[in-house]
């Protein structure tokens, strides 16, 4: 079925035409609300499905699919429940390519819903038509502009995102936008009673556009093509996941969620040894190591050096670095004489981590001729800053500083600055929180090294 | 020579009169730092000392601390390190009961810095003067006004801290004051040549306007004394400590900065298992911990219920939760049905973690309906709640329900709703982030109730 999973997903994230089934003029129609994130996206070719909508948000309603005077590859259902095998069988008949199954109160509620899933895929699979879901929120493609939410980027990027939460599949990419991350495509699967993670995953691996992904998973149905694929795209691709249901009570909150089963966590811990996944233990963690991939090269090795305004977090940070597999690097000593032309020699240190005094407040070219110094330094294999200069233009010195480096740097902004990551230069609120993403480049770097 | 710790520290921070001296008319000057943060707090009674100056910023110099006609009980010392012994001289004759040294380039620097600090001490006990520091940034106490940077709150609150970092005294509280926590009393007190942690620890303990301890600490310099006070103060005050210096680069970082001798990890931990510390990892945690201590009351058990929208944060908040020592309640058949009238059938979980549905999003009598159903559980010690209706009276519609409920109660906004922590309330953007400072919560209870 996954032989060429590109030429059938393609269809399917790129649409010549598009279908909301169930959408009406009702407040709070769930059709409603796709139907105003693809008019968002200005997406062109879209159609309403309705028995008795002749009109919905300006768009034009057809009673069935079948009626729809035009191509459509991808329609999404929100109509009820019962309505929904009609709506399938009429999908296949039209040759539609995929169906998002919006519609939940199946699998996930026991084995009536399990035996209906296997009803609607018996269905589709007489048209040549793939499932996405049901319980799911569908795919954002923003190249093609196929959304699942209102207020996502109509800009296209490298990140792509596999979620079996529907909320997090928005939530996530909305937090990562913001931060200026661009997406390539996003897919909520749902109870993946057709396509699953797997075959999204397979996808995302061949798709030129993807340079990385990111993952919120529950179970993963079919586990040893799971690890034969993420540890192949992992040398290419960092793949980051976020796992829910590693604990009992988690997995049996995940079962009536998507009727997933978890798995245990022992299963997990040597699947992510094995494939190279990076491991994320929560939505902020997920996102702290996505923008350490999105804006950082690779590193070489894995010593670091620290320059610091402030010497409490410099030295809490020196732990938090070792903690996070990271070595502490030897500044050579003619690294260590430049920088004491740099600052005061009272109240600072040239030792690394590089504790530039409370003086730095006042003078941002302490912190940038040191970034210098430490960065130019063979022994350095990546940078972590903390503090900063209350001076205006200081993130934009400590940009270009970085960039004459071309090593990856963290900036911790305490809480205190407003700064955007950007090309060279990740910015987290918390000196752990960097060291944590720092480590997992020096992991990946790690496993691509490796056989 | 801590007896009467009380009486000796009241005078120090609720001075009759102030000298800072050093403060110069020159830009960049660290005297007139302080001058400015004591001028923003209108601190009345203010004194330059300053060899040259006549005046700095309106406030009358004075040569030396012995010709000001005034009551002088602290004095903040920003002059070179070589009139330090003779500044502390002046003040002992003088009479001034605790002199802050801010000037670096002591203990921190080796055994010829050590025994500058032993020439100091002996200089000031000749006059009953106590000293804080050298290398610290001194006290602040908005009850007396007086401050140790600028750009902190004058309003009284209930939160002491002790810091071995000058920065962290002052970093940590400017972002808790951002949450409404307000300060009772701070103290950064650096290489420690006199009065210490464990001195602060004890004053705190003591003192009527704190109600909980924070610090960040590098090393502590009687052991002993340390575990048997915080041991006894815990069970009154919570005391939440980010430690610095537990790996072997870290504690050599901690050597340069303070002097610092930081102890082993293991010691530190036997430590924190004594003494009932709430151990904090950063200076995220330390301000997630704080804020559950300080808006939320000790849980009655470990039982927390779950009130999610998003479904997959609730799943993977369930893990953490019980990572995080908690235990999911079970909640009852009551419950469960007065849930289940609340919110739909289908895409929705009426067992814990409650999945109110994607429905919720624009219900948020979902959400209240359901805080109340659950924290009237009697099964039911603590509430976790997830996500939120994007309606703008949420907030409060959320805080309403809360305080009826009167258990702890910590809100994840998923970094999508702006909402600050209020009495009843905390808030958190992450979902793991909010466990465990709950974790917390439960964990000091425990303390309290052992022997």
């Amino acid at each position: 079925m996954n032989r060429g999973i590109v030429a059938e997903l393609e269809p399917i994230f790129y649409p010549r035409g598009v279908a909301i089934v169930g959408a009406s003029n009702r407040e709070g129609n769930f059709g409603r609300f796709f139907l105003e994130g693809f008019l968002q996206m200005e997406f062109e070719k879209l159609y309403v499905v309705h028995p008795r909508e002749q009109e919905v948000l300006g768009v034009k309603a057809y009673p069935t699919v079948k009626d729809i005077p035009a191509e459509v590859d991808l329609a999404v259902v929100v109509s009820p429940q019962d309505t929904v095998p009609g709506v399938v069988g009429e999908c296949a008949e039209k040759g539609v390519k995929g169906v998002v199954i919006f519609t939940a109160g199946f699998g996930e509620q026991g084995d009536q819903g399990r035996r209906l899933e296997r009803e609607i895929l018996n269905i589709a699979h007489r048209g040549h038509t793939r499932i996405i879901g049901p319980n799911c929120q569908g795919i954002y493609c923003p190249a093609s502009r196929v959304t699942h939410f209102s207020g996502l980027s109509r800009e296209s990027g490298t990140v792509a995102m596999i979620s079996h939460s529907g909320s997090l599949s928005a939530i996530l990419p909305m937090a990562a936008i913001a931060q200026g991350i661009r997406f390539s495509k996003v897919v909520s699967s749902g109870n993946e009673c057709d396509l699953n993670a797997v075959d999204f995953l397979e996808y995302f691996g061949q798709d030129p556009e993807t340079k990385m992904i990111i993952a919120y998973l529950e179970g993963v149905k079919d586990g040893r093509r799971f690890c034969q694929l993420a540890r192949s795209i992992s040398k290419e691709k960092p793949i980051i996941v976020w796992k829910g249901g590693t604990t009992e009570r988690g997995a049996r909150a995940a079962a009536s969620h998507t009727g997933a089963l978890s798995g245990s966590n022992r299963v997990w811990k040597a699947v992510l040894a094995q494939t190279g996944i990076i491991s994320a233990q929560s939505a902020e963690e997920l996102l702290d190591y996505l923008q350490a991939f999105y804006y950082l090269p690779i590193p070489k090795g894995k010593r670091v050096a620290i320059v610091s305004g402030p010497g409490g977090p410099a030295v809490a940070t020196s732990d938090a670095c070792i903690e996070a597999g990271l070595e502490l690097a030897e500044l050579s000593q003619g690294t260590r004489r430049r920088i004491a032309e740099i600052i005061p020699p009272v109240g600072t240190s040239t030792d690394n981590p590089v504790d530039l005094g409370m003086g730095s407040g006042f003078a941002p070219q302490w912190y940038t001729d040191s970034i210098k110094a430490v960065g130019e330094d063979e022994g350095v294999d990546l940078l972590l800053i903390i503090g900063g200069s209350w001076l205006p233009n200081f993130g934009d010195m400590v940009v270009e500083a970085v960039k004459e480096v071309n090593k990856p740097a963290a900036l911790v902004s305490m809480g205190l600055m407003l700064m955007v990551p950007t090309k060279g230069i990740a910015i987290y609120p918390d000196g752990r929180r960097a060291a944590m993403a720092l480590g997992k480049l020096v992991e990946h770097a790690r496993f691509k090294a490796s056989d």
